[in-house]
């Protein structure tokens, strides 16, 4: 059973708001069993809608659209659905009656364009949504089944998973899962690893797919059996085997971040953690509590952006900063100190860079980076030469202090 | 002069990577005049690229494909558009070269397999890739132009900018931009933007159009001037009068953010801003310094995650804690003004609040968060109640708490 997705929205196109409801349902139908045929970003024009929409019912059983349920003028999608399906637009009360409980719950009445809002194809059945004021829509033409559904993210993710998944399921019964498995390794690039991983793809049978995901210092590697192949082939196997070559590398299967594995680690070992950063502002920081239940290992961060809060609470020396500048290694190790000794933690992260655009000198480029991760006894201090955009700076040498943290746990506890 | 962008990838059909190369390329295009016809993505299949070559050729004047060009096998890109314009791959010295070049930059030599990838359609003309090993590739094919680039973000940017766009731009003299302008506000909703502009928009003329882009606790009000009509209408007068009747919510128009339009006024006032973080762990530090030049108003902060940290390092009384609890009005009051003695600012930001998905109570749901900004004078207190996801929820109470300091700043300075 095939979906084919369609975003629709100038600001889309004109990438203005990134599409990220088209990722989030392919990645939910997936798992479903369902197989993704080719997701669509048109212009919110009544041609482009319908245009779409008739070739993306040709080669699919359904039909998922986003966007253009709100209340104001430039919001087509239900208008240009129905008469791409000879249906007429009608009020329809269960529709008004939820806009109006939306609107008193937020102690206030619905204007006279929610009144609009209310109308819907004679032939669509509504899809709950209690995030917001725009119902989903079933619809069912020919041999498809189309769901329209608003473009906020969070009003959408409901609807799919109260009612639209739910529903595809008891449809199509007889779904049949593609399986993957997936490595994430850090400190290692796509090439490297492809040379580690020659002769195991070389012995892969038919059926079984290898896949390179690179992601800012991080890698990807995702295994996955075609349905062709289902039944015969043990998944777990083959993932096992392909983990003996890159091992060391490998920080955690499946869905997970290198802040989750490391903080995972640090629990089990009962270890806590804090940071003290310059360059990276706050983000491994927000990386790390990004995971729920961190608050079991994290204690917390100093953000020493300005070399007083560096000099007055980490208590590095002003000499250290004359002398060597405060992207160096002698400041990271006085950083790293300094936050050991001022917080309750068994290890830290210190970071002190050029992050950019400006800001770099011949000597320290914008992208010069030095990490220092340890405890009081043992200290692990690395240059990153990085030399990207100011945030993918950020948030490569964010990767790479976290991945030089795990490393270290999991060395020496 | 219409772009139709491929993506290729299983990845992003079933959401493991969400795309990001098209909403760059299309902003991009768009900026410079070319009409944005449609975005296709589609799994890394000879079919699926070949099919969607053709439909995409059909109503465009320039495809921009990205993704599969790199070393590994399922890399299937450049063999797919060979056959589909009858081309064969034969070896380039130039790629090649490329290839040593960059390998020799990194103290390494190539793979047997790099040697494959320098192979191309023997009437592509080559573009310069600095960031990787994949060269980007410029082919005609009947009227259309066909330009294939890695999906590396970075290394596809690095193409596009420094040869796609000037090599269009030489190709298209006559391109006229579509122009736009973007007022972004903050602290109030769609419905409520949309009734205050009901008159506004009933006024417009003709070849403007208005859109409302909703994100995570801004609007965005963006408003454009099709082709049409390009010449006859002032889009600066019709954004100033739009601007009028929501002027106490508009931090800025164009490019910018809640963090910049923050940064700006602090820097103009040349006052020093801090933060004291808990629930949403250093993502406000991390906003605002993703803003280059932000060292010239930000300080620092202190991400308490731990109560030990409050009390420690922001002298919050271990009697408040344990009276009111760690996420109350006194706790962040208090927050605030240790913050505001412990380091050398004028004004600042206290959040402590729930952000879920476990920790919640009755009394204290998920989403209960608590903001307070100001100086040692004056502060403004509010409660939050969010009840989305752990991300929503840290992102949506980090661009609230940033927007509260904003209209203190702006009130008060």
């Amino acid at each position: 059973m095939t979906i084919n997705i369609i975003t629709i929205g100038d600001e889309l196109l004109i990438g203005q708001v990134i599409d990220t409801n088209s990722a989030w349902i392919g990645k939910a139908a997936n798992q479903l069993g369902f197989d993704l045929g080719k997701i669509y970003t048109v212009s919110d024009t009544y041609s482009a809608i319908q245009d779409t929409l008739g070739l993306a019912i040709k080669d699919s059983d359904v039909v998922i659209l986003t966007g253009g349920l709100g209340p104001t003028k430039d919001d087509i999608s239900k208008k240009a659905i129905a008469e791409f399906m000879d249906d007429d637009l009608v009020h329809s009360e269960v529709s008004w009656e939820h806009i109006q409980a939306m609107f008193k719950s937020f102690g206030r009445t619905p204007l006279e364009m929610h009144k609009e809002q209310a109308k819907v194809p004679s032939s669509a059945l509504l899809l709950e949504n209690k995030m917001g004021t725009a119902m989903g829509m079933w619809l069912e033409h020919a041999d498809t089944i189309i769901i329209s559904l608003p473009g906020v993210p969070y009003e959408m993710k409901y609807i799919m998973e109260h009612q639209g998944f739910p529903k595809l399921q008891s449809r199509f019964p007889n779904l049949q899962r593609i399986e993957h498995r997936t490595l994430h390794t850090v400190g290692v690039g796509e090439g490297q690893l492809s040379e580690k991983l020659e002769d195991f793809e070389d012995s892969l049978p038919v059926g079984l797919k290898l896949a390179y995901l690179p992601n800012v210092g991080k890698v990807r590697l995702r295994l996955s059996k075609t349905k062709a192949s289902s039944g015969d082939l043990d998944l777990d196997k083959w993932t096992a085997k392909m983990r003996t070559s890159v091992e060391p590398y490998v920080f955690g299967e499946g869905e997970t971040s290198i802040s989750e594995a490391l903080g995972q680690y640090l629990k089990e070992k009962d270890l806590k953690m804090g940071t003290a950063e310059s360059c990276t502002g706050g983000f491994i920081s927000h990386l790390i509590t990004g995971i729920s239940g961190s608050s079991a290992y994290f204690e917390g961060s100093v953000v020493s952006y300005s070399n007083e809060v560096k000099i007055k609470v980490l208590n590095v020396k002003e000499e250290t900063l004359i002398s060597y500048g405060a992207v160096s290694e002698d400041v990271v190790r006085e950083m790293l100190k300094g936050l050991l000794n001022f917080l309750s933690i068994d290890v830290g992260i210190a970071i002190s860079g050029v992050a950019g655009p400006t800001g770099g000198t011949k000597d320290k480029p914008v992208g010069t980076v030095w990490v220092a991760v340890g405890n009081k006894e043992k200290v692990e201090v690395r240059l990153l030469n990085i030399s990207k955009s100011r945030q993918k700076n950020i948030e490569y040498s964010a990767t790479r202090a976290l991945g030089m943290l795990w490393q270290f746990v999991r060395t020496n506890y």
